[in-house]
């Protein structure tokens, strides 16, 4: 635990803030820390409601995830899905067998009329987790990404065509109607709210969602807390996923200093990695300059102690 | 294959059933063929549509069926269970994570509005059967047991209840407006049927759903066809399930002389294994007196041909 005063927000996409989230459950008490994870990437897909992000973040806090593997279980198994393929059916979005019952429980649920943050709370509960996972919002919003192919459902470009299609602009379809969660607007609405963590997540199809909801960007801007965000863009890459292949396409260059920019204002610092320390003097925020790679859980500790100290001195 | 004229349809409930199937494909040609299967056990868990009888005959004639436990798929692993008891889900029926594919890519195509019997025919057909298994309707029929403990889903006193509640009674639910599969009509009324074979099942829950489905008794009594039914009382005992516990809680004997009353004029032959030979003088229909275990496809095959033999001499 940290002595670090106040509350925090993270906001999040899956598995790259995923890691720093990890790292937040260790330095803050339950009360201080609200995770609030993307849903943009929500979909159904063999019946089943499926929260890709929401899962990963939540398979990370419980040292559940498979960080080889990168996304899913440790130890899973593919007794169905290999069994689907044999059937003919639909096998492009892998689903592991201890996976699949994480949907099975969340589809019961949902049909049964509970809203996804219960559920996620209960899930979470049931996987013994102390600090608060919710969504962005009890409602459906749905990331449609332009390509040269058409407009993809965001599973659709990720999963099944492997991120290949080039990116020419994103849709948050719902997302007017949306209402962002009651909770996420407690938070940011509260005096005592001290910093808001932006993860390491992609910033188009992660954090963009969250922050696109009605009144989230507002509410950030007025609050007083300092907003810190965590570069996903390393020496020009995005350690996990197709970020810096979408920078390129959307003709920005896939560099800290472009993320800076495209958070523009929300933000009151950066941290980029040491790789990229020469791009600090062409970043307008305060920076930190600091190793953001999380190989193990003292590295996702240390870096989300980094970044609620640069919070502090930013506040 | 054996040397047989004409049509035969077999009537069956799920495992006991299914091994008779499993030798009646020995010994026909696909186009001689159609096994109906009961569809009053279906129902919905987990927000899956599940088949029972369907998936016990459909394994059984691929030779997938796991003979130890007497249901499901041989060498199942079952770690989607044991992740739905960690997350507090419904885990009483138990569903391998093998078979749990069945299920899914049942409940997708009938979402996607394909009737039962054609997802039925193309999950067979990626099995590689080549003859037809079809449900006893396209529509739902809902088996309800009347018991001490009150009405009960034929699931919830089978498996969640494990048949201990005594039973009453049975209600189909749906039945007067369910359609029976127009292809087992036809079967019923084709000229060249010359055999109707019912299977080693339940009669009350298993065989008595089929017949009660509007026009289907009326259709096998004025079919010339032979009438033969295996009965699944041996000893005083069902080989599986809870036959002869319901005919003690319906009072009746739990004898093969009970299975061919409760039959009546239906039948005109009636299997009755070896043990419960002095028992034939008792029967008012014809009989035919053989060993009806079947515990391997041998002895299934040899039961087969012995059933298509005894309704050719009663043809």
């Amino acid at each position: 635990m940290m002595n670090f005063d106040g509350k925090v927000l993270a906001l999040t996409g899956g598995v790259g803030g995923a890691k720093l989230a990890r790292g937040l459950i260790e330095c803050l008490a339950t009360e201080q820390l609200l995770i609030v994870a993307n849903t943009g990437d929500d979909f159904s897909h063999l019946g089943l409601s499926i929260s890709p992000d929401l899962d990963s973040v939540m398979y990370a806090l419980a040292d559940l995830n498979d960080p080889e593997r990168g996304w899913g279980l440790a130890g899973e198994s593919w007794q169905a899905m290999d069994a689907l393929k044999q059937l003919g059916g639909a096998d492009w979005f892998r689903l592991g067998d201890r996976d699949l019952s994480t949907h099975l429980q969340r589809s019961v649920r949902l049909s049964e009329g509970a809203p996804l943050s219960q559920v996620t709370g209960e899930l979470c509960t049931a996987l013994g987790l102390r600090h608060a996972l919710v969504p962005m919002t009890d409602d459906r919003v749905s990331t449609m990404v332009s390509t040269a192919q058409g407009e993809l459902t965001f599973q659709e470009y990720f999963v099944r065509e492997q991120c290949v299609p080039a990116v020419s602009g994103f849709r948050f379809d719902g997302i007017e109607s949306a209402r962002p969660l009651p909770q996420l607007m407690e938070w940011l609405g509260a005096p005592d709210l001290s910093a808001v963590i932006i993860c390491p997540s992609n910033p188009f199809v992660s954090v963009d969602p969250i922050l696109s909801l009605p009144g989230v960007r507002e509410a950030l801007q007025s609050s007083s807390a300092a907003v810190v965000a965590v570069s996903p863009i390393v020496g020009g890459m995005a350690i996990k996923g197709p970020a810096a292949k979408m920078m390129q396409e959307l003709n920005m260059p896939a560099t800290a200093v472009a993320i800076a920019e495209w958070y523009g204002e929300l933000l009151d610092g950066l941290i980029i990695d040491s790789v990229d320390r020469e791009l600090a003097a062409s970043i307008t925020t305060a920076t930190r300059v600091l190793p953001t790679l999380m190989s193990d859980l003292g590295s996702k500790v240390q870096l989300a102690r980094e970044a609620l100290d640069f919070a502090r001195h930013l506040d």
